[in-house]
């Protein structure tokens, strides 16, 4: 799997509509060809900080969500909402295979 | 899902038998019940660095997998081959639902 750590903060007045915008792109990238995991995580000890957590099964198919429409709508939506730029980390997975 | 990402730095020399001990405690750890992902990831910019992926779905499955032979197993195997302590971070996880 080729995965990506999307760290994310939030500004507090914003978080309610960050959460929906966030559910939205999860259900459309959810249906995406190859995708395996699209789970959006709250920081349990600073809840205004968010992970999504992006797994397609190849790089071509990671490469292929950046250019849908559902991702483009969110990146505009949640712009303004960013307490601070977002961070993305990029992962080899290893295990489950393939 | 309750969520543990738990950050592992390696020594270069032990990083074979490292994703060996890891690949087993996957192996095992996803039979578990209640046990949602263990994705095991490599960093793509220091491949020194591992991230465990764990995912339950409630607060006592993710104890449980504390409590069993091939997490002491693994804990104890690895324990001697991390350049730093490993470090937990637990999220809730939002979506998927349930």
């Amino acid at each position: 799997m080729h995965v990506t750590l999307v760290y994310v903060d939030i500004v507090p007045d914003k978080i309610d509509a960050f959460i929906e915008a966030t559910r939205q792109n999860h259900l459309n990238s959810t249906q995406e060809p190859g995708n395996r995991r699209f789970d959006v995580l709250r920081d349990c000890e600073n809840p205004n900080r968010f992970l999504l957590y992006e797994a397609y099964a190849s790089e071509a198919d990671a490469k292929a969500h950046k250019e849908t429409g559902h991702y483009f709508a969110w990146r505009d939506t949640v712009q303004s909402m960013m307490a601070a730029p977002r961070r993305g980390v990029r992962y080899d997975g290893l295990f489950p295979e393939g």
